[in-house]
């Protein structure tokens, strides 16, 4: 079942991060929020996770989806089908939600954001509540993949097979929590956590600032790519989990952490911990501060997708998704050998594209071209590839991150051993922003040296040259620095 | 107070991962274990920290300290002015590691990796108490930057203090914890979570695998650039930490975490929790797990620094301080301009570096060279700098990650507006790899258009050009593709 529309109750931090995902995705989102500055908050929300978007994946976007607000539930959820509830976790507001839903929608899935509360008891008085599933996710909504799936007792068990689809198709990492349980996991172990927290700050024993030192200088680090027992079991040197249990086990029955109780949110309490988070921020607001921890977000997950873990898997995974496969190439013209967004780690501090990157698009142009004229990654399995001996670029004009640009390739020499390239690197409203010209050469991967390309290679070669060869030399070709 | 030589009691995965960021600063150690395989063990642990080092910081690296390894501890102290020590965490090993080293060295610092035995318990027994700190460190010692100094109630403060310095000199983040607890601040909150981990496994409501995806893929992903409070600080929307726990608060009061006891250690809840580790693992070896882990990390941090923040700031400012300031430049010759290790994420897939980071060392030395002509940062400043309008690349040679690379300059014309480059970037042993030829505009940032330089660069242009047009015309300048 594919959802071309979704409602969304609540537009809050997590509403309105849901929305910025699905519209992200090319789905319609229609929002109902009783507040009265929902329409500005959601909107700044929307704002923000564009900004990250730009930077976030390298492939074009797809269109996106439209927002609409709505006056009532029932106009929200009339056609969709799919339902977000993300409304504060009390139950008879979650509970009065779900029955005006119901009065005007009975097929959409209901799905919940509730953090912890059991979808059992979510479901106890719908009149269909086989389509109520948890669908937990993390803030921000619109970067993080982690979404938490739990059916209640009633729940259709194929709405989670669905919904493991659906979520992986918005570029998230659907996690299926088996068994019904409060809090699910991740809240589970993050409470668990934010509860010493709270104790330690009460004590006085720490400061909020020196609290997050404690994590995002050392375990923070490990988290972001392994969880806990990945990383005890490395920690355990060659006895891995065994070795830490061991080792750290006995510790655990120590008074290493305050078990028994949670401090009083007294006013007083919150105040102090309020202040402290303020002083923590300085001079940064809320907003410079979002924008730090997504551009943060983007540069970790993209760090890990270079090294194909955690995260990144899941952002690659995504990426090729939703890369649309490129027509077949016509050599009878130029052969578009790039489409991409500029991401934002390709620029200087100025936001500009820098020099350096002109010659990475242009490298990425030439693998293309590669690829169609057969020197694709199987054939350089085989132990044979071209290697760039020589390059020539023009820099015409500048480009910043999260715009789109484009390639248009010409072979201007393909024979033998030699392959000579001329591309045109375009502003997606195709400004000239630069021309690379490369001489390749065909060589031998095991001893390094030259060696002439398979039948495969050359004959298509052939046949792109029999075609490329009627188009004029390019201007700027065969150009040379300080060479009148 | 400077160390050249520190002493290791306990050369395991804590203690290896001491020796190697103190060798890494140039600090030798005489390290002590009882461990009959501890030299093998040590000196696996310094060959992955080498390669992890390899890719951390770009800078050139300081000379390695020495490694020696000693039969007894009265050995291995002598005369050093630093013992770090980290054997098992049980305090009458800890008391007696302290007689034998007090009885052969009476004023050195005696830091304990310990994770959470207060200080004052240490110190208790030794004649000399004052010299006793915990620095608590975290796996992999050799990457991550967090370490907890904590003073016992006998500790000299001038101690901690010099403590600060010395472990941010390793390129550290030292968190001073003011109140002395047990377990401190990091393992108090990591406990918390970890054994909420453990309950969650013993009740099967969960594997191992299913536990670390319900933090890598979510709430890690903050961690590692802020902790929970400012992550729950921004979760909050507009309220901050306030709305937080108006909205949270009384879902810690639930039953969302275990928090009365501690599952029991026994063989058959151990050997389950060791085969789910296992299992996760999968064809990885623990080998592997770990070089996968620091490269996330180094990745992780890398992309951090390029942010400015958390522990990516901590890199910059190790770098910078590392950074040996290059002498004067010596115009009547070739100036060297650039002097790196090729990073990790220049490299393709087969670890050399990829065709377009030769733009990036090249952009590199162009950068330097208008510094060295008064081009520099506070010019670029007031509105001026040069755009490159031209470059071409001879590809000679391959290089990988983690080797040394070098580049010198010729300035070939630097007169009016124009200003034309001749890089030649070789190998750390000789080999060339490549040189760049560039064609360099002045322009006014202002109205990106062409001007003249202002008189302080004209002047040093014209200075630089009397001794090097001297020199040859390189061979390959003017050289264009394709044309004999």
């Amino acid at each position: 079942m594919t959802i071309s529309k979704a409602a969304l109750i609540g537009g809050g931090v997590i509403g309105g991060g849901w929305a910025a995902r699905l519209i992200e995705n090319g789905i319609d989102v229609s929002v109902y929020d009783p507040d009265p500055e929902a329409e500005r908050k959601l909107n700044e929300v929307l704002a923000g996770a564009d900004r990250a978007y730009e930077k976030l994946t390298h492939g074009p976007r797809p269109s996106k989806g439209a927002v609409s607000f709505c006056s009532t539930i029932a106009e929200a959820v009339a056609g969709v089908g799919l339902i977000v509830e993300s409304v504060p976790e009390r139950l008879e507001i979650k509970r009065k939600v779900y029955a005006e839903a119901e009065a005007a929608n009975t097929t959409a899935i209901i799905a919940s954001s509730t953090s912890g509360i059991m979808p059992t008891e979510l479901q106890a008085e719908l009149a269909h509540p086989g389509r109520l599933i948890v669908a937990h996710p993390f803030n921000p909504v619109y970067l993080l993949p982690l979404v938490e799936l739990v059916a209640g007792e009633k729940t259709d068990a194929q709405h989670i097979e669905w919904a493991k689809d659906f979520y992986a198709s918005l570029g998230m990492h659907p996690l299926h929590c088996r068994v019904e349980i409060e809090g699910f996991l991740s809240d589970r172990l993050q409470e668990a956590l934010w509860r010493e927290a709270l104790w330690l700050l009460k004590d006085e024993v720490a400061t909020a600032e020196e609290l997050d030192a404690a994590i995002a200088y050392g375990p923070g680090l490990r988290w972001a790519q392994m969880g806990t027992m990945q990383t005890f079991h490395l920690a355990g040197g060659e006895a891995g989990m065994r070795g830490m249990l061991a080792m750290f086990g006995p510790c655990l029955k120590w008074p290493w952490t305050k078990l028994m109780d949670v401090p009083d949110l007294t006013d007083e309490f919150v105040e102090m911990v309020g202040e402290q988070c303020d002083t923590q921020a300085g001079d940064l607001t809320a907003r410079d501060l979002e924008k730090i921890r997504d551009d943060n977000l983007v540069a970790i997950m993209q760090a890990l997708k270079n090294n194909d873990w955690g995260a990144g898997k899941a952002l690659a995974a995504y990426e090729s998704a939703k890369r649309i496969a490129p027509p077949p190439p016509d050599f009878s013209g130029l052969v578009r050998t790039v489409d991409r967004i500029v991401p934002g780690d390709w620029t200087d501090y100025n936001g500009h594209m820098t020099e350096g990157r002109y010659l990475t698009a242009f490298s990425e142009a030439t693998d293309r071209l590669m690829e169609m004229i057969g020197a694709d990654a199987d054939y350089i399995e085989t132990g044979l590839s071209y290697f760039t001996v020589e390059t020539h670029i023009q820099h015409i004009d500048e480009v910043r991150a999260g715009e789109a640009i484009y390639a248009e390739t010409q072979v201007i020499e393909g024979k033998g051993k030699k392959l000579r390239l001329f591309h045109w690197l375009r502003h997606a409203d195709g400004r000239l922003l630069a021309t690379g010209e490369h001489m390749l050469i065909h060589v031998s991967l095991e001893s390094r040296g030259t060696c002439e390309p398979e039948v495969v290679v050359a004959d298509k070669l052939a046949e792109v040259m029999a075609l490329q060869s009627k188009l004029p030399l390019p201007d700027g070709a065969g150009r040379a620095i300080g060479v009148k």
